[in-house]
């Protein structure tokens, strides 16, 4: 109970940010995407291979670049949801690499970029109103990443 | 008539091109993707802002990169359908730059690379069964780009 008072319900706000994103976001709706985990220090989206399908029956690459697009998202907005703090959110740029084609419903896990750390991101908002961090995303197969993504996002607090 | 018979019919190409993306990629079904012109040397896709909304009401990331990414692709495509080269292609890996909001209707334009030619793609189909080239696509607005992607495409001759 005590913990529970303290830390924020991270399951309360996936769960939240996840029909937050299908209402407001017609192709994630279109794409099936759901948020299936977040420990706070990753989170993973998931989408079934049908309604993403390309030319060549695999997992289009748009919709990869966009499932980890939103992931990079997710991630930052669940932390700063988790402390409270209202931001709008964009992505400034990225880089992608598709590996190994997808075969199967997919997952994203996104994570902070090597040498990133949420505190950075805070002390901009706090101290300008405004702070970035990198994010790496990636598409796990059993043998190896079907696709990688490094991107960069920004907050700016809502005023 | 003599041009006729020599010039790939282009407005009929990009025609069956974009039939066939909306059959087979449910994607750009959701997005209201469309091929809007082919000269040979860039690509226009369009896309309406109504289906591709973010959680702010502009253009979401996911839809911008998902349409410059096929943009690339298709103007990969129609210049080997121009030549009757059937291949499969693949997006390899691409930079993002996300750089305005998106509040309209918006269209992408792509086209080789500075210093890129199809020649090459072309040989390298010819001689090893497998071509590259890097693809420039843009999202232009009347006062700039609100996007950008530069990226590499794989063709594989079809065996």
């Amino acid at each position: 109970m005590g913990a529970s008072s303290i830390e924020p319900d991270r399951d309360a706000l996936r769960r939240a940010l996840e029909a937050e994103i299908l209402a407001e976001i017609p192709l994630a709706r279109a794409m099936g995407l759901s948020i299936t985990g977040h420990d706070g220090e990753s989170v993973r989206l998931a989408a079934p291979l049908a309604p993403n399908i390309n030319d060549k029956g695999c997992a289009f690459g748009g919709s990869l670049v966009s499932l980890m697009t939103v992931a990079g998202w997710a991630l930052v907005r669940l932390a700063l949801d988790a402390r409270g703090s209202a931001c709008d959110i964009y992505v400034a740029d990225s880089e992608v690499r598709y590996l190994a084609p997808v075969w199967q419903d997919f997952e994203v896990v996104a994570r902070l970029a090597e040498g990133e750390d949420f505190a950075s991101l805070f002390d901009g908002l706090a101290t300008r109103g405004k702070g970035r961090c990198r994010v790496r995303c990636h598409v796990p197969l059993a043998d190896g990443d079907a696709a990688t993504l490094s991107a960069r996002f920004v907050a700016i607090a809502r005023t």
